[in-house]
């Protein structure tokens, strides 16, 4: 590859320079899906003209009509994927998310020695472990920064900066939708208005289900378990909880236990076993996942060594997404190699041992309380508190129960009996307590 | 070099690997300052045995007394500073700190094509430069990612996760003794006792001037803003503001505005004027930098693009700052190439144009309240609240003022007149707010 010769341009400005790259490459880069995302990278590029980095095709079905007079003229507009595939570009970058075609043309690219960079968290979830054999016996390259929390750098984090660690949990809010919706009921909205208005605003799909589901979040869990906790798993192993279970009453509940409810995603790794789960928890107001605030993403990583590191941000959008996109092209440009975190196959469980929250709703009779104290016991759970709060009918009472930390395995089974109790009106609602 | 042979390990465990290094190398490494942090690197490269890292020599004065019985038998324990800088070691950690000699070690690493990993903010933010410089032309490397924030990888995540970025603004809790003492005295605690405190921690030194008065943090922010903001600036144009100023009263005064205390380091660039300042200044309870609690240490970085990231984590300490030592070790045996982000030398200013906080202590009679807002008129400064609590003597009398966003050098302007007014028992206390 030639050595760039770009213009002066803002990212590099016309000043002395503090020395030449020592491998900074040029790079023909195709982006693959013109959406927000992909017009966000194309506009970067055109804009900040980094070093090294050429748009030269822009793949899309119907491409006519995402054509942008602010491109430069040499861009080639194409609906022919297997054209651009086979041209000369050196890096393509995959925006349209889902296993196919993005797996396709991935093996494709990766096949002929070119790099792909994505932000497809599914692909990366599911294959990731594959791509990267591919592109490493091909002399490629696999980059896919934003395939977690968008513009937070996490997975840079991860692999370059706390590479020296052994990180031994990892918690995180990754779907921008859920917490919007959580955030916003914490203010006193209803689920459905709220997603409705999630839909409305683009952030949520007209079928919810892979992000209220947990299903878009278990895939940025996968992949961050890997580059954290070192462990190679089968996403379908990690059972998601959806956060639709959720009402006001639990977000005022869950203030009388200085808490508010998040959807998070976490995995640990103790004494050699490896557990994961997705779901709403209850998290204190003064940790810092209850800082997460609409859109916003957060990552917590705990090492053996150097204690918590929160990063936060937002973590999805066109722009943030494009410039983890932008910067993991400039990694390749500049022959970044990353750190190579060793990974191995691992089954993954859901044993937790936490404090729950515990929600019923029922139709008061007397002995209620001691039919589900009698039940916790049996497992020798610890009762930490009840609370009912007054001016709720007799005909539909909700109230809570938390407990002291116990085994999520012991839990389902004093659950079991509790759940077809005649005075229940609803599935009793048990989350995670996070302190 | 070799490529490496290493024995099973726990950060490389012994099931199934996903794929060989491309480009490890096996690094010989010597520790230069067997204090804290190093004997917590030589402990992690004992205990983890990263692939590809091998300790060999420690240099410390009085070596002797610092020999550990952990560290395997091949250790070369050395005081004689040029024999190691000889020896065939490839990379020099150097954990000393200053100017000197930490700087001719440096030189005499890296002129003899070896890599120089360093924790030394100072000798970064003041040669860094012409460090790297060396580092480029002799084939070596120069990694600094201990230098700032510790634990935190807020170095590799501008340099990797936010290189496709402009980052216009950046602020961040760089230093962990003054968090402490401030985050204390929120609490109602006296500076006196807390800075005996963090000294008897061994928190803070004897002579505690390059934390509370900000050196310690602007030679940070230095490095930040090369990093960040791109750009070369000596960092003595940099006038930090000492913490020692900041008395009980402000706490209660900042509480009845929302805001708590904190040293932060900021720096902007805005329509071509570049400012930086580190010093005591308001911020609002409910914003990131509040969280801040202790010897934790923070980083806001603001993009273009991306909007804020926030990085948060223990700054300093044996271990933490120990992770991001071995992380750079990592990076340089997978060759991993840092993204060059090009710098220009620039000269730095501190204009601001923020809303201010400023509490006088008077001797209080008629007129005084008058005499000091006609002095802002002057200066088109407006005023946006005056904050008096009762129950305090009338011949000490704490109060505040707090005016719209105005230029720093208006507010310095308007306040000459007002700090020789007689009535001024002490002078005038003005604070930045962060909202």
């Amino acid at each position: 590859m030639p050595e760039a010769h770009s213009p002066a341009s803002s990212l590099e400005t016309s000043a002395v320079q503090t020395r030449k790259s020592r491998s900074a490459r040029h790079l023909r880069i195709a982006i693959f899906g013109f959406g927000t995302v992909g017009s966000s990278v194309a506009r970067i590029l055109v804009e900040s003209k980094p070093r090294g980095l050429e748009l030269t095709h822009v793949f899309n079905r119907g491409v006519a009509r995402k054509r942008v007079d602010w491109a430069p003229a040499s861009v080639v507009w194409s609906e022919d994927a297997d054209a651009v595939l086979a041209s000369d570009v050196d890096v393509v970058v995959e925006l349209v998310g889902g296993l196919d075609p993005a797996g396709t043309w991935a093996r494709r690219a990766l096949e002929a020695g070119k790099s792909f960079v994505t932000a497809n968290k599914k692909l990366i979830a599911y294959h990731g472990v594959e791509l990267e054999r591919l592109a490493a016996a091909k002399g490629g390259h696999l980059k896919y920064g934003a395939a977690v929390a968008g513009g937070i750098p996490v997975i840079p984090g991860l692999e370059q900066g706390m590479a020296g660690d052994r990180i031994e949990r990892i918690e995180g809010i990754l779907n921008g939708t859920c917490n919007f919706i959580l955030s916003k009921m914490e203010e006193g909205a209803e689920y459905a208005s709220m997603l409705a208005e999630a839909q409305a605003k683009g952030y949520a799909e007209a079928d919810p289900t892979e992000d209220v589901g947990g299903f878009d979040a278990r895939a940025k869990l996968a992949i961050l378990m890997r580059l954290a906790l070192r462990v190679q798993i089968d996403p379908e192993e990690i059972v998601p909880r959806p956060i639709t279970t959720i009402t006001p009453v639990d977000f005022s509940y869950a203030r009388d236990l200085g808490c508010t409810i998040r959807q998070v995603s976490r995995a640990e790794q103790a004494e050699g076993r490896l557990a994961a789960t997705v779901g709403p928890m209850l998290v204190a107001l003064r940790s810092p996942l209850a800082w997460s605030q609409g859109m916003e993403n957060m990552v917590i990583a705990t090492g053996h060594y150097g204690g918590d590191v929160v990063f936060s941000g937002h973590g999805a959008g066109g722009h943030p997404t494009a410039v983890a996109v932008v910067s993991d092209l400039l990694a390749l440009a500049h022959g970044s190699q990353r750190v190579e975190i060793p990974s191995s196959p691992a089954r993954v469980g859901a044993e937790f041992e936490v404090p729950h929250y515990i929600r019923f709703l029922v139709r008061d009779r007397p002995g209620i309380v001691a039919a589900i104290t009698t039940e916790l016991a049996k497992e020798q759970i610890n009762i930490r508190a009840i609370v009912q709060r007054a001016g709720f009918p007799a005909d539909a009472l909700p109230f809570v129960v938390t407990v002291e930390p116990c085994k999520t395995s012991a839990l389902q089974r004093a659950l079991t009996p509790i759940r077809t109790m005649d005075c229940m009106l609803v599935e009793p609602l048990d989350l995670q307590m996070l302190e």
